[in-house]
């Protein structure tokens, strides 16, 4: 694979403070400016970095693994290494274990959310992820399934081009690496706002984020992210919602959802997701 | 064209009080029920209504012209007449006058709403309808492009899977029914939330209003609405909104728009749109 000179470069936007966590929207951009890549790179240590890919949830594991490899090894890292993980069982050898322990960044790749979860979930892998997060020891990036996948509860699948129902989404068990979030992606390309309505209608006491694609919600601190990268994040916020039908009418019966707070945040805007409210940078 | 038994009946709804204006998202059922078109029918007086249909947004008015025809006529109506008004100056002509004299309903058909709007605007059948309307001798309703054109400013196109920006959506004088209003139809359907929250973004003085087909904005009282069929109403109401990033970035940037309440709303539920609230009724 070829990957332009340009995406050698330093992000283009500067580095103040490292993401713990970034949430990508699918789809971004890899050859000009790899803005968002290039910034978990910096993240998670640039040229002393060392990165693992997941790509488990790909049908194509190798493919996907190789192509990431091919950028983060040409971004300079010191290390990188994929996890190609092919059944449950392998996320709880030592073997990936010590693959982890020397990573500062981790990167999931995009495929199917629900074979990434089945090969990871409830793992020794997951457990110590989530461990190396908290003490602060590793960057994690995810795009498209790789983001789907941060919640508590995660969109499976869905469709659009239909009014907000029960039945317009399929919603399962995520990794709860954001426990609070409901996240969708390739949001507005996908024209996902319909499915992401009626998911928190299921789950109002959950935050809706729907991420554009070449787009990230970059957590930046305790509680709070930023948005980085050429499209939007939507917020969809029920935490005033004083009414839902959700789960009265029948499955595929048009949903109610009576005050929704809904931001539509681009580049540069930081929402505070414990305290619900978007902080003033302007 | 084939109108079934069904349609001949009483709607299921039972009308409880007249509409006056009744804002379609397009596709209404013409076959099974009818309800919406039903509802109309008997708003504007029943076997006793005299309605106009009015098909210049069509580029096929005779063709569309004689659909609503024939549905109007089965259904009982006292008189069916259509107004194909050609240009402009028919317009103005008093033969057009009498005929909405008459008129106890006019139904607006879909097509393009700028073709409606250059035949329609500025003319004396416009500025008879709104007088009829005021003085509550008639009910008018509008079918897609006859819904998008009810506002003071009309949604004239636009383009869905992309991220909300100012390029998303192109804007024009509409007829000015409802001013408060900016209508867009099809909604869902076609996955036009993008375009709305974009339109918003530069008319934050009005309120959003997003139709699904086979759906309508019946408005049954002063400044206020029940939502009627077989989709939703999304209301997007930017009067907390604190910050919008319009018109200061390029026509194609992501916007960003803050703080938006929005309501999903369903079959039976009301909404008051001079007070921007919802009508608890459940």
């Amino acid at each position: 694979m070829l990957v332009s000179e340009s995406c050698l470069a330093e992000p283009d936007m500067l580095i103040s403070t490292q993401y713990p966590i970034m949430v990508v929207g699918g789809a971004e951009d890899k050859v000009n400016g790899c803005d968002i890549l290039a910034n978990f790179f910096a993240s998670a240590g640039g040229a002393g970095a060392s990165i693992g890919i997941i790509p488990c949830a790909s049908r194509e594991p190798a493919v996907v693994g190789d192509r990431y490899y091919q950028l983060f090894t040409q971004m300079g890292a010191k290390q990188v290494q994929i996890l190609d993980i092919r059944c449950p069982d392998e996320a709880n050898e030592l073997r990936w274990l010590e693959v982890l322990n020397v990573c500062t960044g981790v990167f999931v790749t995009g495929g199917d959310q629900l074979r990434l979860c089945s090969l990871i979930g409830g793992t020794a892998l997951l457990d110590q992820i989530k461990l190396k997060l908290r003490s602060g020891k590793l960057v994690l990036a995810g795009t498209s399934a790789g983001a789907a996948m941060m919640g508590e509860t995660m969109i499976a699948g869905g469709s659009s081009g239909e009014s907000p129902s029960q039945s317009l989404v399929e919603l399962m068990p995520g990794l709860g690496i954001l426990p609070e979030l409901l996240v969708d992606q390739h949001f507005h390309n996908r024209n996902r706002m319909a499915r992401l309505m009626s998911a928190i209608a299921a789950h109002p006491d959950k935050l809706g984020i729907g991420i554009d694609e070449d787009t990230c919600v970059a957590v930046d601190g305790v509680g709070t992210f930023q948005v980085l990268g050429k499209g939007t994040v939507t917020v969809i916020d029920p935490g005033s919602m004083t009414y839902t039908n959700h789960p009265q009418v029948l499955e595929t019966a048009p949903l109610s959802l009576h005050n929704l707070k809904v931001h539509i945040l681009s580049q540069g805007d930081r929402y505070d997701y414990r305290n619900r409210r978007v902080i003033a940078t302007r």
